[in-house]
């Protein structure tokens, strides 16, 4: 989405991989939140090792694919349209973090899509 | 943990992966550290690819399994735990960067643990 | 990269997988410009899922490798550095996201580089 130039806010949204809601994994239900409430784009990191809230800590290890590794969302957008989007993600996100941080947006033009590279590809 | 609420830090580890300390990877001393200290949650992230103090580029190449690429670790807590952790830190992480950020955090409710979910699942 | 201790940028680029310049893979190209431009250090994630401009989820799914999954570079260093180097990651990156953050760097003393650990390995 082009035009989200300026002063926005980053959303951070840490969850586990292993939580679902409805069948679904719950890092894609908050995906489809997101692109319900027309934010503008969003990243999915999956973490090798985590530490949870009663001080465990999980890992990738050899032959031992762990189904609780965190799973970190984050997405730019401006302020009242991150602010649209908290009460949802709340009650969605009931197990994870939910932070915000201040971001200057630079350019903001056609997030990942998928069509061919028009450059040399 | 719960009840973090508010203006706070996000502290951010980057360290090589082929780093180790006493025979350890340096970051599962780090996630310990953190661990020992008290944090309420942490999430390990692992680069396909890093630049360097000298100017190297590493990547993650066909058939070439890179022993050196970035490892960022990411911590959100109050700021006075952060600041507690970071003389000990500063010990571990000799190669390394560590960096502050302001984060405000909307909701923080059981980090990824392991234990089945119950949403459906 | 030692002695950029102190509030400084946190430099954060997305971009899709699948974009090349040149017949070369866009993130690379800009981790390229981010070395000649002399930067302390840089940071390459790929993501397991992204939403794009037009809605569109894409994720790793079973057996299908998406060649378009967003890819985040994350580099901090001075302000003046930083902003240096925007004008040519504006022509480099016409399709993704740049923003800044403000960040503390604690410290910031040999990013991740190819040589064998000398700490008990």
């Amino acid at each position: 989405m082009r035009g989200i130039e300026g002063e926005q806010v980053l959303l951070r949204i840490v969850l586990s991989e292993s939580r679902t809601r409805d069948g679904q994994p719950l890092f894609r239900r908050v995906l489809e939140l997101l692109r319900a409430e027309g934010l503008a784009g969003a990243t999915v990191l999956k973490g090798i090792a985590g530490l949870g809230q009663r001080g465990d800590i999980h890992t990738v290890d050899i032959e031992v694919i762990s189904q609780d590794l965190p799973i970190a969302i984050e997405a730019v957008d401006r302020p009242e349209r991150i602010a649209g989007v908290l009460p949802k993600l709340g009650l969605l996100v009931s197990d994870g973090s939910v932070t915000l941080e201040r971001a200057r947006v630079i350019r903001y033009a056609d997030a990942p899509r998928p069509r061919p590279s028009s450059n040399g590809r």
